[in-house]
């Protein structure tokens, strides 16, 4: 058994976003030649997230609807009163995306058998960006035994 | 250290149901003799869904109802417009059932100590079916030192 | 690769409130020791949850308002009827906390480099009392190798 790590960069878009990380990760588990474990995917921001689910062009839509729904951008947040705050000239009013990163997930784990992700079929690994344009990162972790 | 994996098979009942797996997943480690270390619950659905809470009768309805009144069956979603989407002609409309799997969890991580899950007195491993009834998969994966 | 675990004890305050973490569990991976690996954190009861985002004074107060919109206390909850059910005398009507709790996670894997939690620059490891004020613990796993 050993552990590899590596940080996967994301250039992402305006607004929110919904990215599909399962190719890239599925490559890179074949790079490092992880058979049979796990793989750790860990959000390394305060306003991105993961989910595991059906990457669907009209699902993007209801679920982009369905965060804004919970949590409004335009409701009254006291993280958004930048003047009472200690805060950078370029800094934000991004409450919204922070309440939209709890409603999701920071860290997922995904068994893997015979050097393949065992995901369901309809499955995908989303990464959320909820406050963009950014560079981001995500971190991925493979423990298990290797090639 | 080793690490053994195994799929759990769950036929559910119609709609959003809630099952206990904790019996099932506590008799699995015994099986395999797992001492200590722990388990990852991976639900292998977009429309299944893990928790880990108590499993109290009229609990579940308030959660039955908390999951409706946050993501409503009835609602419009771009999701649910089938003759715009390449699908089988049994697709259900689930956009629902996509969301709140998205607001509960896909993989929960839980320690085993001395071969018992160290879950709190009143936690169960719950397995929600959010589109039933279908033939259901969890995989449970064993991780740390075996007997 | 070896595994060590640990339960940390947290005594709450009074209703809904917000700890940081980050600062023991840092602590406690250069007591033992980690270098490379991972830290599951488990949250062991019903009514506590964890999540990983920004510890911002006013953000704090944000989170509390969100959870209190989702699941407010004073909305018809079933598991509220105490008469109903067969509990201690001193059980409290604590639905919402149960929903709250969901909503948010029970487990989370934080990956570790070089003896550090690998988290980004605003990411604190946050643990939520729903319920208090009670006696609480959360369970700490450290993965991976050894000093």
């Amino acid at each position: 058994m050993k552990i590899k790590s590596e940080l996967l960069n994301i250039e992402t878009e305006t607004g929110i976003q919904i990215y599909n990380l399962t190719p890239k990760v599925q490559d890179w588990i074949e790079r490092v030649g992880l058979q049979n474990g796990q793989i750790t995917l860990f959000s390394r921001h305060t306003t991105t997230a993961l989910a595991i689910n059906e990457y669907e062009e009209r699902l993007l839509v209801d679920i982009k609807a369905y965060l804004n729904k919970l949590a409004p951008e335009n409701d009254r947040y006291l993280h958004n009163d930048l003047h009472l705050r200690v805060v950078p000239p370029d800094e934000p009013m991004n409450a919204h995306s922070h309440l939209m990163a709890m409603t999701l997930s920071t860290s997922e784990v995904i068994p893997v058998m015979d050097s393949k992700l065992a995901l369901g079929t309809w499955q995908s690994l989303l990464f959320f960006e909820l406050d963009g344009p950014r560079q981001r990162t995500v971190l991925v972790q493979a423990l298990g035994e290797f090639e």
